[in-house]
């Protein structure tokens, strides 16, 4: 992976990189000097963003920053404030409802300067240079579905496509959510929009609730038709958003003039469940299974784009399987199924329908369809255009 | 309004203008001397276009031209015979049914001899000379839904738009049905071709019991679009007619050959409710809320045609909406959604989609996006490209 | 009838004509002496193709030779083993499990050796050269659904095409199933290709049970929409099956690079009814009634094709149809919607439309409202253009 950094102040389109913020320490000492939180506890206890403060503060007066959920009385809320220079403190409402009157002390030990905006990049060339973008985003890895899950299931991602046969290239990048993804749009977009055939935001991949599935901007790009069908297949009962309902970095790179074919298969959605941008979207929420899933996912997506071609019959009206001691089953490929599965693929092999199409229409994984395909080319069967 | 006068006997594409109509008085005299019923109670008391007669007759020679209808007793059916010479009386089968036998005395004082069509004709240019074209009829002004309610709206909108900035420019027809319209049409196609953008035959438009529309007959003009957007929003339960359901002009101005973007929004259709061509269409049936609100629909698409529009960002990646006041609302425009519905506008804005198509994805109306559009082209996030 | 002979081993694409067989008698005798079964009972009893066989043999190891239904005790199988030299007996399982062990005598008197394969085919020119292909299969006529009822209900409709006024050319073929097929595509798929407009394969056109639709490949050629355009007016609770399970010679027909528009309009579908390949499939299942309705279904389908044209409206306008005659109702079609649908035709008669389409937009049977399109083109109302 090549780090990136971008500084403070670069233009990007209609944002500026913001200065960087560091963050040492934080802690309210109550009238009693006792701690009332620690920074140390748990990183969502200050506002991010949070100028330095060290002062005595009254009680009344420090009521306007807190932030705590009254419904969630357990739960550390994740509160930013990446615009606008303030202070501010996350707890459990449960810890505030117990808060004495009196003076506080309040600290917040950060550094608000211009530094960089930094992201990742891995490039794995394939044979071809079209490239299939993964864009995953490790602004607040505090929290696990939203969202540790995302750059970790998509480094796994990575350190597998590394060691497979590659038909694409692949670029995969951990930008900051927006900022990153508009800062990198701003610097790449020509050879982006040149070369991506595919692409995915990795976000909420961790969990095992729902499957969820929010489409392109445009709805009906390779990247669209690839994830419907992987889901159709491995999480039949999966929600499909409208575009309407977006909310992570597709709205960057489907935007009007981006325009790039990226779309996001999910578990639960962000913004959809209770655990969401608070302490409680923790390892109890995501889970090895979860993660290993969604994994399986996109892996099942990757294999689909890698495989897709056009097959074209090499024989007009139907084989004489008999001859070929290919009824009632292939051997090679196995299924009870693979004969009908077969006859159905020459069927509609006319060069005209790509696999994926044809596995649409007989109802069959195009992954599975793909080894029907290469062992009817074996046979001579069939000719096999690969996409590039 | 220019009123035109097309003499009898002036041929029409198939049709030939009639002779002209004049009834001064009519009444039936019972043997006893009352009076059975008398054209100054209410003109549908005389069969529309009955030659003159003045004479004794016989109560059994009387009935084949005496009209009611046992199903509905109290009510005055409307009945013509434009086209075979005949003369008649409709009234209530209630008061038919006492009539007792003997001699009665029948007069009809009218004229059937040639004269003319009359048709009224408001143009009222806009800024293009590309038109919309807004035809009602001035057959039976005597029953109220249909029609004197078409009429009257049309008179209306008239009048607001003189009164407006307009984009398109406006032909206006109050045409006898029918005969009136194949007129118009016969005298006008070509420029009727050339440049109606958009039509609506203005009928039935008084009642407050349905939404119906009756679309064009290609069904999916600019016409249609624009009517259906409306009525989703305003009338969401609306019914929409097969163009097999027609009934009034649309029956010529998208006739083969004609093929004008002509559609028909309307309260109860013709031909559902059981008023319909009886006495009973009356004021209680029509009212000044059904008159308002079928206004307001037509006004709202031709707002939605003036304001249709193609917008295309200026900036590419979203725009930081916070460096312009714009996060969470927009004062200028004020809904709570504004924020959402103009980032969701934005979103769309790739200049390929019609301002209306957006709408529709959106789900707002497209009356209050444009003024979304317009907040957003003053602050040079969107151009506005205007159709003409 | 040309009866045409194709000698074994003439290669056909994949496959090779096989040797022909020859069967004059089959028994199997008891231990006892008694005859088990007889081929003159039912030449179902042979498995088809089964090389000779004269001999003694053990109970135990005739097993393996004897072919039977547990679940229908009184039913003969039909089976066959076209590619693999073997032989056999089917008979009912009741019989079977009477049968005691022992010493069974067995006689198959067959030949299967080099000779031909022989098909029919009937030509029946036409106005144009253009043709609709019409194939059945006489592979195993002893069973009547599947597939007695398809050379039956051929012959009644070349019968009929006979005597009629052709504009399409008609070709009719009597092919064994697969290879049959296979083998005249083999020798005539250029002129298949340039000519044929529609095609049936005629089969399961017996039963009274129900009306099943195979479609072709694409699913959407004009024998498609024909064929659910007669049959939504004469079955409309008709069952259309998926390209999936097709199962007779459309897999031939419809095969890529051979691509003709050919589908299947069935009673009871091949693979779904109880009796289907056994000796149940007999003249109880299949009746003069349900042959004869068959036979109308495919007299419809080329009435639709042959009355297929395109009307073009010759007035602007709607035509004043009392000058005519013709309102309420044309005396010369009769029924009491002619008025109505004729002036729907004359609204869809755009020059832009087939007729047929038109009788899909109106909801009328094509076969009535072309009567009404003469009718209307007999008057100068409409000008007709047929197809060819």
């Amino acid at each position: 992976m090549v780090v990136h950094e971008v500084p403070s102040g670069t233009r990007c389109f209609d944002w500026v990189v913001p200065k960087e913020w560091a963050i040492r320490d934080a802690y309210i000492i109550a009238p009693d000097g006792s701690k009332v939180l620690d920074f140390s506890d748990s990183n969502l206890h200050v506002v991010n963003y949070s100028v330095p403060v060290d002062m005595e503060i009254d009680f009344d007066d420090l009521q306007p920053h807190l932030h705590s959920l009254p419904e969630q009385p357990q739960a550390i809320p994740y509160v930013t404030s990446y615009y606008k220079e303030d202070w501010g403190y996350c707890l459990p409402h449960a810890v505030r409802e117990n808060l004495p009157s009196g003076r506080y002390r309040v600290r917040i030990d950060s550094d608000l300067k211009d530094g960089n905006l930094t992201y990742g990049e891995i490039f794995l060339r394939g044979a071809s240079d079209r490239e299939v973008l993964i864009s995953t985003y490790v602004c607040h890895p505090s929290m696990a579905n939203n969202e540790l899950s995302g750059p970790c299931v998509t480094a796994q991602l990575a350190q597998w496509l590394r060691d497979q046969d590659r038909k694409y290239s692949y670029r995969i990048l951990f930008v900051p959510e927006t900022i990153g993804a508009i800062c990198y749009i701003s610097h790449h977009l020509p050879q982006l929009k040149e070369k991506t055939i595919a692409g995915f935001v990795m976000t909420c991949v961790g969990d095992e609730r729902a499957w969820s599935f929010m489409p392109s901007r445009q709805g009906n790009t390779l990247t669209d038709r690839v994830a419907r069908h992987v889901l159709q297949h491995i999480a039949p009962d999966y929600k499909e958003y409208s575009y309407l309902e977006r909310g992570s970095d597709e709205r960057q790179y489907c935007s009007p003039g981006v325009d790039l074919p990226v779309a996001s298969v999910m578990r639960s959605k962000y913004a959809t469940y209770p655990e969401y941008h608070t302490s409680l979207d923790n390892m109890e929420l995501v889970t090895p299974t979860g993660l290993g899933q969604a994994f399986v996912a996109h892996q099942k997506m990757i294999e689909v784009l890698e495989g897709d071609c056009t097959p074209t019959y090499q024989i007009l009206c139907e084989p004489k399987m008999s001859n070929r001691g290919l009824r009632p089953t292939i051997g090679k490929v196995g299924s009870a199924n693979d004969s009908r599965n077969m006859m159905n693929l020459l069927a509609y092999a006319d060069g005209n329908r790509p696999l994926l199409e044809i596995a649409e229409i007989i109802g069959v994984p195009a992954w599975e369809l793909r080894q029907i395909a290469a062992a009817l080319a074996d046979l001579n069967l069939l000719r096999v255009e690969d996409h590039s």
